[in-house]
């Protein structure tokens, strides 16, 4: 099948607890972006822009797309905010490769953003909790972490796996984001201290779960046949899938699988044309160890019960046969909410282009982004390939 | 040049202070959607679902996308939220007319949804509230209908019209109103009560502000091709236009002119391929009495300063030659935040089908819906003709 889309340019900010605005992360990511691209950009050729973020920071919560256009130096440009939770980068990502696709925006903009860190606990607690399923869940008082340690409960007996998988996760993610400039936490972490961590929601200790971040990234698309003016290396959209399941997790016949994950994988692996094999590395989102280990069965990477195994043995760490999350993940990396689907596609495209520095993988020719919103609830993946 | 999509199906619920819950809100939409659509209709075939919601009652905030394939009965189906204040269900729409554009969406369903009174003026004071820009006019206390207020004085100051042109916008969507069993004020107003009401934000009387509402409202969008199965009377997307605008109207040149709307109705107009006389009634986002006679303006319908006197001339009326909110408007009809753009496509569903009812236009070939977002800094304008 042809391309979907190119990606021709890409920024990040640094993740972490920062001290920007919210324009000022917008702009930074969207500066970024422009930056990269190798030639002829010119921002009166971008068409539409989608802002991802779920609280902007809890200040401006409605109609905050329009400081896109603002910041970006493109007034009047059609700016859209989309909203899936954990999941509204990646959502994002799909609704640009559409608009391309559709044949009248020559350029779309992407822009994640969250900014978590300079509001009060309390609310943070609200902007984080609204994603949790409201009539139940939050009703019983269940916190995300709540919920992935209950999965994480089951899974491990479940499978007779012991926490030593999960502690795998965190210490590959933690060795990943210590190469990784942009990374929330760049320190290594050792097997013990994650295994010896106070716990937060048992099984999952305090080196299981993604910390609250700050930050924002940026993609530029184009249609694939528009992208050789601005760049002879694009990455290319090969495929998009996404799904939904039921919002709360006990509505579900099997909270060790996410049905919307797996649906959204085999859209995009049918939408692509590819075979799980062809895939060089994954994004995944790790927002607990947990969640890694289930989106590699999920989306057919390992059979079910074998992630632990997989993981345990090297097979993703970054000289593995299957890396998985190089950028630390949103364990390591850090998880700005909005932010974290366009950053997965931002890694991919430096990846893809052998611009990754010192954490470049050795061979990198085709990747998966795996975007999740609150437990499972919305699922967006996408499938890329070197230009 | 072809058509974009087609609307096969709408559904939209009473307006209004209703005991539904959002969920029950939803359901409701989208059963009138399906049961719309004249035959062949199978849930399995919608490809995507967008929820268009400000504040979503307040209750479910993050990753409520999901509940709409709960109450479609559509499990799995991908799902998103898109937020652009009250211009959500005009931009959602045109995702979702992107989507089957794309073609890898047969059937796409939109839902714009708002429940507002039944959470607290408070808590409904701070989702209205967001939607304004925050760094600046928030923090002076400027609200909607202020903002709308000062933007009215300086438009009679500057064009020589008094308050009885505001007052006919009033006089004519409560008149139109009267005749919509969905519309939450079904009273005809007089002028002089009108005039007369108790000042909100001067020039603004009471019957110059529309109503804090609860509803929703649904579209069923297919490919142009693909809808014959359907309907044998479909009303085709011809054209899209959005754009956006510096959040902060303090930041614009001229407050009496919505940048915004102009240049989206510019590109619906190219989009679409056709010139204004061809338009044969409209549904413009009439927040504010003031919001008509300006989009009027900014949209090409009437010279600068010449709305007031078209509109006092009864040209929009149901009857004039160019009507407009023949549902009653935001004004009569109710704005249900999420749902008001995807409920003006549903007025032009009725109308461009000859099924509308006691108020049915004896012109209805072809429609556009005008859906702005907070003051001014998103507007999404939708041109539409008849099967």
């Amino acid at each position: 099948m042809g391309h979907r889309a190119a990606i021709v340019g890409a920024g990040h900010t640094r993740f972490g607890a920062l001290p920007q605005t919210p324009r000022e992360l917008l702009r930074q990511a969207i500066d970024g972006a422009v930056a990269s691209v190798d030639r002829g950009f010119d921002r009166r050729r971008i068409g539409a822009a989608y802002l991802a973020t779920l609280g902007f920071g809890g200040w401006q919560i409605g109609n905050a797309s329009a400081l896109v256009a603002e910041e970006a130096g493109t007034p009047g440009v059609p700016t859209l905010r989309v909203e899936n939770a954990c999941a509204s980068g990646g959502f994002a990502l799909h609704e640009a490769v559409r608009a391309v696709e559709s044949g009248n925006v020559e350029l779309a903009l992407v822009v994640g953003l969250e900014k978590m860190t300079d509001v009060s606990s309390a609310r943070r607690r609200y902007w984080l909790g609204v994603s949790g399923e409201t009539e139940w869940e939050r009703q019983a008082g269940l916190t995300f972490a709540g919920v992935y340690g209950l999965i994480a409960a089951r899974y491990l007996a479940r499978y007779g796996v012991d926490r030593t998988a999960l502690a795998e996760v965190a210490v590959k993610n933690h060795a990943n984001g210590a190469l990784n400039p942009n990374a929330h936490f760049q320190k290594p972490v050792s097997r013990e201290a994650a295994l010896g961590a106070p716990r937060v929601a048992d099984p999952l200790g305090l080196y299981d779960c993604c910390p609250v971040s700050d930050g924002a990234a940026a993609l530029l698309i184009a249609a694939p046949e528009a992208a050789r003016p601005y760049t002879d290396s694009p990455v290319y959209v090969e495929g998009l899938g996404a799904a939904s399941d039921a919002l709360a997790v006990q509505e579900r016949p099997e909270p060790t699988r996410f049905e919307a994950t797996r649906a959204a994988g085999d859209r995009a692996f049918r939408s692509a044309g590819l075979e799980r094999s062809a895939i060089s590395f994954a994004e995944l989102h790790d927002c607990f160890t947990i969640a890694e280990l289930l989106a590699l069965e999920d989306l057919g990477f390992a059979d079910r019960g074998a992630a632990g195994p997989m993981t345990l043995g090297g097979a993703t760490r970054r000289d593995g046969a299957f890396p998985v999350n190089p950028d630390g993940g949103l364990k390591a990396k850090g998880h700005p909410i909005g932010a974290t689907g366009v950053a997965q596609a931002y890694e991919v495209f430096l990846q893809l282009r052998g611009a990754a520095g010192a954490r470049q993988l050795p061979r990198a020719e085709r990747a998966l982004t795996h975007n999740v919103g609150g437990a499972g609830a919305t699922a967006a993946v996408t499938i890329f390939s070197a230009g």
